[in-house]
């Protein structure tokens, strides 16, 4: 099927071109500084998914002229281990910011790893400090794939002032921090916004009252083209793999919008892959690079 | 107007209730610790309103026998003099928890002020590491008006799984707590919640389908019945003084919610006062006592 496309909102160029912007102001800020942006990253055992993800992370800030390291730690590492790489970390001078890819094995307590890291350092935005100022309005790292969302609106031109925004998911890393994020007094920001979830009566119903539709349960193809109002913007954070029988990998990525339906009736549509996706990393980068700067804790 | 005794939601009946079952707790815990649970407070300047409200927090106090001290600092001190009475409090072992009387006078950075409590005393639950667990859905000091209205609807009976509720206002001390409380994945929670703020397009399109719903914007008689929909839940957290000549003060407080109109309709409503606003201090005595038990920070 062919889609419009200005009515694409193609998150492979708009991340691409932030990430060229970053790579200028790295390159000139290595004019007057010692050393670049280092981004450390955390990897505990052999999740195929997780080092996929963490590779990634590596290869970006490679692309945009940051330092990194690679933290691989043997599965059957303890948490009190753990503890110890976070705290090294947290004193290191050379680092300015670092991830610890989740999930964690089982015996580790997740949340005690995250309270470990510093605010300062912590570059996914997940550590309750950095959560608590983004719900204040005050300046924090933000979760990168809300982050990523934020931006593709404003980059698309969206206004968001005064729409009714319906996220679908709430979970801590993407449906209740884009909840907080459209609502606050901000320029991206400002919407209306109503929080839909597995105890939701009836999601469809508010579905389609939405001028922005947020899909973030990881369920594919969820979003039908009955539940869409004619001119609604659709950003699709879902990437489950589904069978691709006769494709190389045997899968594909398939967000959580019935595209060939939905996409005909949005007035904007993000795709997956391609959509939200490359995004995330961005804005894992943008955070790394404002603690490099320590623009947001001195 | 008479309204039957089973719709009014009687905040003070349940925030004595509940002061009375800490009374319990507290003679209880006296009977093995050496001392009772220590709330203190900071009130900068001569503010009217503030020395009435610190008044009735440390007069609370005496009746669930906590222990108060109340730190009366003139209106000229300086951040500084101010950030070493909060590191005193924060050091003095005698001290459970604390609150810092908002707002403070203009040469005074509240944020500032705010982050220097340390998060174990903040009973408050302004710090940002509380606003952060709170939406992380960890354990946390719940903010004093949003934990009330929880209290509100669980001791009235009101299910909340699955309704609709929707939040008018978006304060970082009601609106915007209330909000992701009620989305939380909690018996008194799991709502679908749509946020509506000053940039609201039409704020009567949302309450019209609301199953719940919570004013908070300080603007007497805002919400009017061709606005509620029969058999909503009614919670009104406004609090403005309107003229009322011939009393005794000469004003009067009055809600958000034009009662008289409203309360028809409702299944169920908070009167204004004797409503939400009983549960405020409630809340901060709780928050006391889970600090002197040192049930959320050891």
């Amino acid at each position: 099927m062919t889609i419009a496309a200005n009515k694409l909102i193609d998150g492979k160029l708009i991340a691409q071109t932030i990430q060229d912007e970053m790579a200028v102001e790295v390159a000139d800020m290595l004019k007057s500084s010692t050393r670049a942006p280092h981004l450390a990253a955390v990897l505990v055992g052999n999740d195929g998914g997780s080092l996929t993800y963490v590779n990634a992370k590596v290869n970006a800030c490679e692309r945009v002229g940051f330092a990194s390291t690679l933290h691989h730690l043997d599965e059957w590492t303890t948490e009190e281990e753990l503890l110890k790489v976070v705290e090294q970390l947290n004193q290191n001078p050379e680092v300015d910011g670092f991830i610890v890819q989740l999930p964690l094995p089982k015996h580790i307590n997740e949340n005690r790893i995250i309270e470990a890291i510093s605010p300062a350092k912590d570059v996914d935005g997940f550590h309750p400090v950095n959560v608590g100022r983004m719900a204040l309005n005050l300046p924090c790292y933000l979760p990168a794939t809300p982050s990523g969302i934020l931006q593709l609106l404003e980059r698309s031109g969206v206004t968001t002032s005064g729409k009714h925004c319906v996220v679908i998911g709430r979970s801590n890393i993407v449906g209740s921090p884009i909840s907080i994020l459209l609502a606050r007094n901000e320029s991206i920001g400002n919407c209306t916004v109503t929080l839909c979830h597995s105890k939701t009566a009836d999601i469809a119903y508010h579905t389609r009252q939405a001028d922005i539709i947020v899909m973030a349960i990881g369920k594919p193809g969820f979003l039908k083209a009955d539940m869409v109002k004619e001119g609604a913007v659709i950003i699709d954070v879902g990437t489950t793999r589904v069978d691709a029988p006769g494709t190389k990998l045997g899968w594909r990525l398939k967000g959580d919008v019935d595209f060939d339906g939905v996409a005909p009736l949005a007035s904007r549509i993000t795709p997956v892959p391609g959509g939200v996706g490359p995004m995330t990393i961005t804005g894992l980068l943008q955070n790394t690079l404002l603690a490099a700067k320590k623009a947001i804790y001195k």
